[in-house]
């Protein structure tokens, strides 16, 4: 049991020809995530049911390690590295949605 | 890299009063599945923005080990373990709605 820990889901949305492009990219990934305090993994999942979409499942030591790294320039440039027209396709189909969880058991 | 790793969620909705009965029941679980082929893990995680929503999260080397879990006596015995009013309580507010996820990367 690790008390506290925050998981943050963004679920996007796109073509389903776009869904390699998209997990290519976030293979290729800076990585400046992955030295920020609290950080404990990131996965991409994609559903079984509708293969476009796509989620990005984070997980933090709690909730505010998460939010200052979505304030933070390594959050900035990570996403600035997406290539435009992939950046384009998502947001054509739909913004991201995110949603926070607590762990409360495992 | 695990390749070919498979999530499965199930969204429950209950009483924000019956969520602590929840995460009991689910920490002093039989713990059958624990040794089930293929089993990875299983969290809860409880929503920030809508307390009462509970996500059952289980990790599996591949969907066919979860589809074996489905089918099995294991599985049974394990719902039949839960108090009966709790069960009640779940199946008020919303059926189960599970959704499959391959892990695509890590």
């Amino acid at each position: 049991m690790d008390d506290g820990m925050y998981v943050s889901v963004s679920r996007l949305r796109v073509e389903i020809h776009q869904v390699d492009r998209l997990i290519d990219a976030f293979r290729a990934r800076a990585g400046l995530v992955d030295a920020f305090p609290g950080f404990m993994g990131l996965e991409v999942w994609r559903s079984e049911r509708s293969p476009g979409e796509v989620l990005m499942v984070s997980r933090w030591r709690a909730r505010a390690d998460f939010t200052a790294y979505m304030k933070s320039d390594a959050h900035q440039l990570s996403h600035d590295r997406i290539p435009a027209d992939l950046q384009d396709a998502i947001r054509l189909e739909r913004l991201d949605h995110v949603t926070g969880y607590d762990v409360m058991a495992r």
